[in-house]
């Protein structure tokens, strides 16, 4: 893949940018179908306790039932987003996230929590879309013995 | 995107498995240079923890730092990888994954855990390469309130 086609142009970002704006919108004001509107059919998930959801369908399914329960009254932000280009029309984008507290499914308490998050995204022409989603929660013990970005955790 | 350019040919099928195959061949026998001649040179990895590490300099770094300490005694497998095409020369795979017993750096003792990581793989022309990888622990306790995949995490 030629390196030209791999750079990240100025509409192609702020498209992006926009896209996980309103991700992060429709999420906190619950509204799923805006939600899911900005994936595309095929679009997997993979969330926080590793549960895969493959196709719209599914992940739609999987966060409705979330939503009425564990985030009905959780505020979640993203920021920080590094998008780059992977090739023509593809980007894929990490950004910091944050969840409010919360019980979880199994009944657990969570005071809030700190992720990082994967967003994929396709221009389909129209407009960018989701294409795949992966989240991770930062272990805060074990960030201070992160062997690459120590220095920055622990400030 | 056409959706005609997003089917999965059976040769890039089989180059994403072979190059996976290979990660965790390297993986186990903590071959460092050539688990990350895998990689492309912007590649980005985010590993159970929420550690992220951009570029295979970082990355290289990150992975070379934890399989002389936390990882030099411990198995990784891959199995059940779902690839799909996300572009020309693009393919997103899914793996569960198994981490055998371990210490991690902060000094708690793990018996092994189930992951589930997502791959993204770019055609360079030469190769298939990793350009992007993300992990997270599946958390058996949640797995049963799975909404979308209940039935099969109990059964």
């Amino acid at each position: 893949m030629d390196v030209d086609q791999r750079s990240l142009s100025a509409e192609a970002e702020s498209e992006v940018l926009k896209v996980i704006a309103e991700f992060a919108a429709t999420w906190n004001r619950h509204d799923m179908d805006a939600m899911h509107d900005l994936c595309t059919d095929d679009a997997e998930w993979i969330n926080i306790v590793g549960m895969h959801w493959r196709g719209k369908a599914a992940v739609y399914k999987g966060h409705d039932a979330l939503h009425k329960t564990t985030f009905a009254d959780t505020e979640m932000t993203i920021e920080d987003v590094k998008a780059r280009a992977i090739a023509p029309g593809v980007v894929c984008a990490v950004a910091g996230m944050t969840f409010g507290a919360h019980v979880d499914p199994t009944g657990r308490e969570e005071v809030g929590m700190e992720t990082m998050g994967t967003y994929l995204l396709l221009d389909t022409g129209d407009s960018w879309k989701i294409v795949h989603f992966h989240n991770t929660v930062i272990d805060q013990a074990a960030r201070p013995f992160d062997p690459v970005n120590s220095d920055s955790a622990i400030g």
